[in-house]
């Protein structure tokens, strides 16, 4: 349960609130790379943090993110011209490079020095495998990308999308962190096979999640946000664990199964009552097979079919997600609800467009969110008295999430610990890749 | 007309409102059996004066009237799973009973005590007469079910249909109460034979509808509401009497033709800008004939066609009612609108969604909604005020309208007083039938 | 730049505002006749400065504006019955003439006397050139038709169409009088052998706005509004005028393309978010031919495709103008969108309903809507303190735009006198039409 004051703090995310403030400190995830697929391609409008934006790659192959709004009589610049290094628009013709800057102003005389005098707002924005990263904050307070380990890997080893959920932010992240839900929301989710487990493993997993549902909760601080240890009974004498980090500002990390890819989630808001559900699956050391692909593209899991030309997806609020009750009723599937995905989006939105915290009845399964509420409230009142936000370092952001079973009495911090760390291997492959990485850095402009 | 204050309290029915505490000092008709139809099936949403709540069937077949959200972290219950006795979350699997009881939580460990301090609001169920039966208010208050006529007689004596109509309850009362408007809207409206009226009948009490279009009104306080009285020139020396009752709090009653179907309707208010509109037909003495149901589902009458899967009629404002202006300008429909219910929604639908009596122009044929007005704002002061709401004794709602000619100078409540009351052969078949009522009473929970 | 405050006087149009005030000064242009288009038709709903209103067509062809719901209960008037010399509510049968009087109350006895005390709001129209005008301000202060030319013409010179624009109206009187925007939003608006042009002279023309984007602007003030000058380079020593007019409280003229029919348009706020764009070609000398004809209804100029029984255009910004970007790309096209109504469309739309005018930056070649934002503001102002408003004499209106070749240094005024003024016997010709216009003048009514 939270005051309203905390509701509103915790899920107010515009330009002049302290928890947006926050998130201008990190380097956000703006959109995926094939969103923008060529040079001179369409425009595309985007929202963040409440901001209307407008993203172009340029005739150089550089990415711009501008106002949407052409400064001189505000119309929309997404009918705009794309053309040589630079956006175009269609009323009088300004002219506007990746870095804001206006470099023709036709309407004036060629005399005036008018054009010098006008600058579109403009986000810095950097690409790296396979994201648009763009930062909204003080430009001499930017860190380096968060070097979170789906975006090191090549492109073959990674598969990503993303899609608008219609509710704030914030409790789709608490969905993320909460092991406590899979035990009901998902049973039944992926059905036989699924992501392509041993038969055997997955009974085993799946035993333990269905006979033990009461989670216990073991939740540390950490330099990058959060660690979450959930263990229920396992073989007796031991603890299944399933370890999850919630890392600044809004990722979180999905506990693997055995050798299928990994996932992982970015929320990133949209606006205060719309998000940017990201979900990625990758493996570290080699390219996804074709198996795999086709199973991530089924629906079953964390990706989801998208209504063609839209970031919304086919299984939504209106249709009920295309319950099936018989489905339900049968208890193949604890919700009759088609893939991990939509079960969530089912219960995230139905909270409301901005979950009311006030009247929660909260239980102890739900340690984690309440931790990460706190984390987050201090981190964005920390800010306000002045403090460095955690996590800018980008090392920081290099960690696994695991899923193991360990004997009664070992922390989970320990027994895990050569799965939660990158090893050498992976940071120097990586590290590799990184330096080949396109940079189409540009200065943000004073709005 | 009506002050600003007036028309506010006369429309708002939420918790805190004068009109709203009123209205749950009586049951309420929440939805029609067959919504539910058998149990363990999909439960369905509604909303009863503004409060969103969730209707469902247990497996024992008792009705459970809860709120539509999750007390534990706010999601909808209409995902939720309808197993044995209760229905159970997706998202952590608590359930709760028809009594809003907590009876397991498994994402608790099996030693926590916190499912015997959960409840979700829940409002206690009955079912009678093919209607399912809520009470919304104070525990020790509640009166016994109201004895309409209508749902007191074998199913096969009765057609029953609701549908939402989107405007506050009020004006809808008010067409209801409002005999001087079939002179007009639904003049021609019935077609030739309508209802299996004799055609000498059905023009004789054509004639006297469309020859005196000014009805003289009496209204009548009663124990149960309001008797009105309208009567219009007949044959020389006699007048043609429709008499109609306002039962509280939101009852009226149709006068019949002959040996047609009885009607009624209720008027539940869904929130302060719609309202459930409930259509009755029903025989007392006998089954209603196979021609007589095809008539009722015509869509001629008080019954409209519905968008399959909604309570949303296909004729709507959206599309003008699908008036078609040639029948109109024929004259044989004064509307062009098909049926006596499409066309009460034209003009209810058309005053706004809650109408602006601080502008009317009242005649004298507004006699009976004046004085209901009045009644409902005293009700409902007198209640702020401390004194018992009328019309909770079950019997005061056993009355009949009727249609007459009498003689001129014969008061219409002596004339008409024998058809007014239900006859002592009708109690005892009725109330043998109360006797077999499914009651499925569960107590409300605190919210 | 605007002021919050001059911004919310300048746009806001209801009967209490300033602006509401000064236009309820001048004549309106309400519907084009054949929105009636014979007696007894089906009446039209309509909004006009933010009041909801209903058109008809008696009996005897006279139209009616009146308010759209009856004064009894405030049902819609849409559903009334059209009948002989006045319009009938289907609710009661309430009558009303076209000078809103109640000629008909069969709701109340015969003796009774409330049928004169009951007015419904109306508005005295007129009817002339096509177009039925109304008049919404006191009546003792009633102005004569405004002589603009394009209702002077007989029918078969003229064509004109109207839509709804989904924003303020005075941002779509800004594009009106902006003639820098020529040279980049219409580039290639037109094809090739548009409006009939003869190919040298289009090139040429063509090759003005081309070459010289930056117009330089000359304003005066006239005593029916605003005449405007933007002069481009032409051939060596001479200068290509565009000569505009902005004529009180809402027109503006298109500079013509030598014979072409000319062109004008008037922007009337159906409320503050809404305005009806009327599109206006026609030919002051000879009927419009067929070729002529259909080059105007083809969509590439300022009359759009509307959906069937709407004001909307089927290219909207729902479809975002049903851009093609390949045709954009190819250079062929400014925009991609398809007609020059289109193309003014999408940029004045996605500039907001109302457009924020606290944070453009305007340059030189804004000095036309800087001169018409401060006229109006000014004409606004007067009124409050008590001045008659300009423009309110018929004559004043007679005026044509121009487009010119003039050697440098001639003041547009002067070498443009010629053309700007209609000749004698234009007036005359016109003078005598007008004596046979239809009048259907019926006096205002008090609220």
């Amino acid at each position: 349960m939270l005051s309203k004051e905390n509701n509103e703090t915790l899920t107010r995310t515009g330009p002049d609130t302290p928890m947006g403030k926050l998130f201008r400190r990190y380097w956000i995830p703006a959109m995926i790379s094939t969103e923008l697929p060529k040079p001179n391609c369409t425009p595309v409008r985007t929202k963040l943090l409440g901001e209307e934006l407008l993203a172009f790659r340029d005739s150089e192959g550089k990415v711009g993110l501008i106002d949407e709004f052409c400064p001189h009589r505000k119309v929309s610049l997404y009918f705009a011209r794309n053309e040589e290094c630079g956006i175009r628009c269609v009323y009088h013709g300004w002219k506007f490079d990746v870095n804001g800057d206006c470099v023709d102003m036709p309407s004036e005389p060629p005399s005036s020095n008018f054009k010098h005098k006008v600058k579109i707002k403009s986000y810095p924005c950097r690409e790296r495998g396979g994201v648009i990263w763009t930062y909204m904050g003080p430009e001499e307070l930017m860190p380096e990308l968060p070097e979170l380990e789906w975006n090191l890997v090549p492109d073959s080893h990674r598969y990503m999308t993303r899609k608008i959920q219609y509710n704030n932010y914030f409790q789709a992240i608490e969905g993320g962190l909460d092991s406590s839900h899979i035990s009901f929301l998902h049973r039944g989710a992926g059905g036989q096979g699924f992501m392509g487990l041993k038969k055997k493993a997955e009974s085993q997993v799946a035993n333990y999640l269905t006979q033990d549902t009461a989670p216990k909760f073991e939740v540390e601080k950490m330099d990058y946000g959060m660690l979450v240890g959930a263990n229920r009974h396992a073989e007796k004498g031991s603890l299944y664990w399933r370890i999850t980090q919630f890392l600044m500002p809004w990722y979180t990390m999905i506990p693997p199964y055995e050798d299928t890819p990994r996932g992982a989630h970015a929320w990133v808001p949209m606006d205060d009552e719309n998000v940017y559900t990201w979900n990625i699956n990758w493996n570290p050391a080699r390219p996804l097979t074709d198996h795999e692909m086709k199973v991530l593209k089924s629906g079953r899991g964390i990706h989801m079919e998208l209504i063609p030309g839209t970031l919304r997806a086919k299984q939504n609020k209106e249709n009920d997600y295309l319950i099936d009750r018989e489905l339900q009723a049968s208890g193949q599937s604890f919700t009759g609800i088609h893939g991990i995905q939509a079960q969530d989006s089912a219960v995230q939105e139905t909270q409301g467009r901005i979950a009311d915290r006030t009247q929660e009845r909260l239980g102890s399964s739900d340690a984690a969110i309440i931790a990460a509420r706190r984390m987050m409230l201090k981190a964005a009142h920390d800010l306000e008295e002045g403090k460095t936000p955690p996590a800018l370092s980008p090392e920081t952001h290099r960690v696994r999430s695991a899923s193991v079973v360990l004997p009664e009495g070992v922390p989970f911090q320990i027994g895990a610990k050569e799965v939660l760390a990158l090893t050498e291997e992976d940071y120097v492959r990586e590290a590799e890749l990184d330096k080949e990485t396109v940079q189409t850095d540009s200065m943000q402009n004073a709005k």
